[in-house]
């Protein structure tokens, strides 16, 4: 049976308004996804009836707080289906789990002569890092090379064997470009990765919230995304990482919460997941990350992927028929994720961005923070419209019919 | 005018329930303070309309997402006076702005031989970072003392010009102890530590939103403080740095929004502020943030800081008179900030707060994130109570009342 996605949208409440004299069709959702009602008011409940500092405390408030909070922690755990709560670390998003990952795991692991690969298609996030680690540790950064002048290949994995020798000590990888709508073989990348004793770390910022992602079938060794991603709110991450490399790993930020003792001389510190939470913890939007994951398995993440998948592959499949396009990533007909980004000769994407806003559809234009690819593609920017469980075909055709008016407006043919 | 402070609770969703059949007296603000309603709305209404990622967008959603991240940051700026909205960081909170200062500006600027001074009475937030980078870098970490049995002293500042060498390369201290009540002279400590050259780090924690705090009257060169200590959401803090400083030291977390240009082979970055905030922000909390700026200026922080200082002092009178009692900090009739730690003879802390609770008195008890300060006083935990501007004269009599009891049952006279 398949979930009804014809009318999710009453759901939001931010989608129930008008842009440009027409209903918002929202477009963006790479970028960050919208809230569904239940999210928003889990967030306020928690402020409204049990807000209070956790762990530490003994009062009835504090132990609704740290219940609520450990609850949203076992529930991510569930939802990913790691072994152990302790596995789930809370951070503020994608882009600080792999910092701690990249700064923890790679101060005390890294030296000269050791490699980190890569991907040509990562996002900033999980390419940055890992320039600044290797770089403070002497070990050298290389990247798996894409497929294709359009990258319609995705990564090109003939070179894969070459590339991961013994000398590679973590790989780090997207399981869905949020550029090119290409899913990576993550099964088949882990098991390589592991067969050279390198540690995995998936990047799974654009898969987690739309499809089902389950750590122990991959045996990856850390995973990471973010909660606005996924219908939660901002400002809360999860990483996810195998108890036994959490356990062997040095503490990252110092302060409350993370300590077994301390003296004026020197400190210890607790096992994972505390070692990496430092501070007050963001308890009320953990508490609204467990409200997205009911949500989102409410409707079911195969049901959800499917509808994402058909969109996109519908939108390659109108786009492609429109004058001087140029597509990225897998070509029409082909298996594609929930976007589609794209170029027309002569128009610029942050024209295609701003003339879409005026018919009430929001893309985005740019680099997508992977300036990197866009330069060995070719491209100083891109449009993408990237979908989630509230976009209908009809979003498509609107989608579609602005894009005709600017290509009329700029001349194209 | 003063402000008539006898019926804030009523702001306050979360205020009007009962714990143990009474009316909550939650006296657990040192922790984290409660939400006003315009706070829990203004955080559910960035959802509800305008929530989108920022910064790279376009469209008009994204548009009103920016315009409402970036008015957070100026009005952060004007609430501590800061020269330049750039001057303003966001971060998870406190610890996360110690941990970023002392990783990113410690790493470039500590060696062997070099000194980070701070107190005997800061929180782990405030200490163990500086223990981490000191020992990474060779640097020695040293301790200005307190004064008295009690701390009732404060800081012990005959030491102080003994102990600010020119080896002092950084001077970090609170400005009120969050375990002992003491307001320390913050104006003096930077004004001496300026002398030396030494770079000043202020721990706001427990002041930023109880009392006007001025960055450029106090010419700090770092201010630090949480949202969740002064009726903001959890999630977001502030790290308010001098221009100067901040555009010198190298980014700490790596990822989107903080690059200037990404090639496969190296990184440049973007300036303050965008170079310390990697990824997507937590945009929802600080537009939440923003608002509970605003609701304590309406109120008025001097006003604010004299309620709370009544109250404690109120409290500090009253508990004085309670039988084996020992109160940390300033003594009966001294000034103390909003806050008092104290102990019993024969009943631990745990007891008390647990005792107290059934009352529907919420207290703290423990270690406070202080554990060396507590060894050297000769204590395992205090309890704590601490105020805020919806708490009232009732609530220390309620205070003391359950008290009474606890004492009763153990029978300590």
């Amino acid at each position: 049976m398949t979930h009804d996605f014809s009318n999710l949208r009453i759901d939001f409440p931010v989608l129930d308004q008008h842009v440009g004299g027409r209903p918002l069709v929202y477009l963006d959702n790479a970028a960050t996804t919208q809230k569904p009602r239940s999210v928003i008011d889990a967030v306020a409940r928690f402020y409204e009836r049990d807000n209070s500092n956790v762990h530490r405390g003994l009062h009835a408030l504090s132990m609704r707080a740290t219940d609520g909070y450990e609850a949203a922690r076992a529930r991510t755990a569930q939802f990913i289906n790691a072994a152990d709560p302790a596995e789930i670390v809370f951070t503020r998003g994608t882009t600080e789990s792999v910092n701690l990952i990249a700064q923890s795991w790679g101060t005390a692991n890294l030296k000269p002569g050791d490699v980190v690969l890569c991907t040509e298609m990562e996002h900033h996030s999980n390419l940055v890092p890992w320039q600044q680690i290797t770089a403070r540790t002497g070990a050298t950064l290389r990247y798996v090379p894409i497929a294709g002048a359009d990258a319609e290949g995705g990564l090109d994995l003939s070179a894969i064997d070459e590339l991961l020798t013994p000398e590679v000590k973590l790989f780090a990888f997207t399981h869905i470009s949020n550029t090119l709508g290409v899913t990576n073989p993550v099964h088949e990348l882990c098991a390589k990765a592991r067969a050279v004793g390198a540690v995995t770390v998936i990047d799974a910022a654009q898969s987690a919230g739309h499809e089902l992602v389950d750590v122990q079938a991959l045996d990856c060794d850390f995973l990471v995304f973010s909660g606005h991603k996924m219908a939660g709110p901002t400002g809360i991450g999860v990483l996810y990482g195998r108890r036994a490399l959490l356990d062997a790993m040095p503490p990252w930020q110092g302060g409350g919460g993370m300590i077994a003792n301390v003296e004026y001389a020197a400190s210890t510190w607790k096992p994972s997941p505390e070692r990496f939470e430092a501070g007050t913890p963001n308890v009320a939007d953990a508490i609204g990350l467990h409200a997205a994951m009911d949500y989102l398995d409410a409707i079911g993440r195969p049901a959800l992927a499917q509808h994402e998948c058909e969109l996109a592959g519908y939108a390659c499949e109108e786009l492609s028929k429109l004058p001087g396009i140029r597509i990225l990533g897998p070509r029409p007909g082909q298996p594609r994720a929930g976007m589609v980004s794209f170029a027309f000769e002569g128009v610029h994407a942050h024209d295609v961005v701003t003339f879409a806003d005026q018919d009430g559809v929001a893309l985005r234009g740019g680099h997508h923070c992977n300036q990197p690819l866009m330069r060995k593609l070719g491209l100083p920017s891109t449009t993408r419209a990237s979908f989630y469980l509230y976009n209908t075909p009809a979003d498509v055709e609107a989608l579609v019919t602005s894009l005709r008016k600017i290509l009329d407006f700029f001349g194209v043919e």
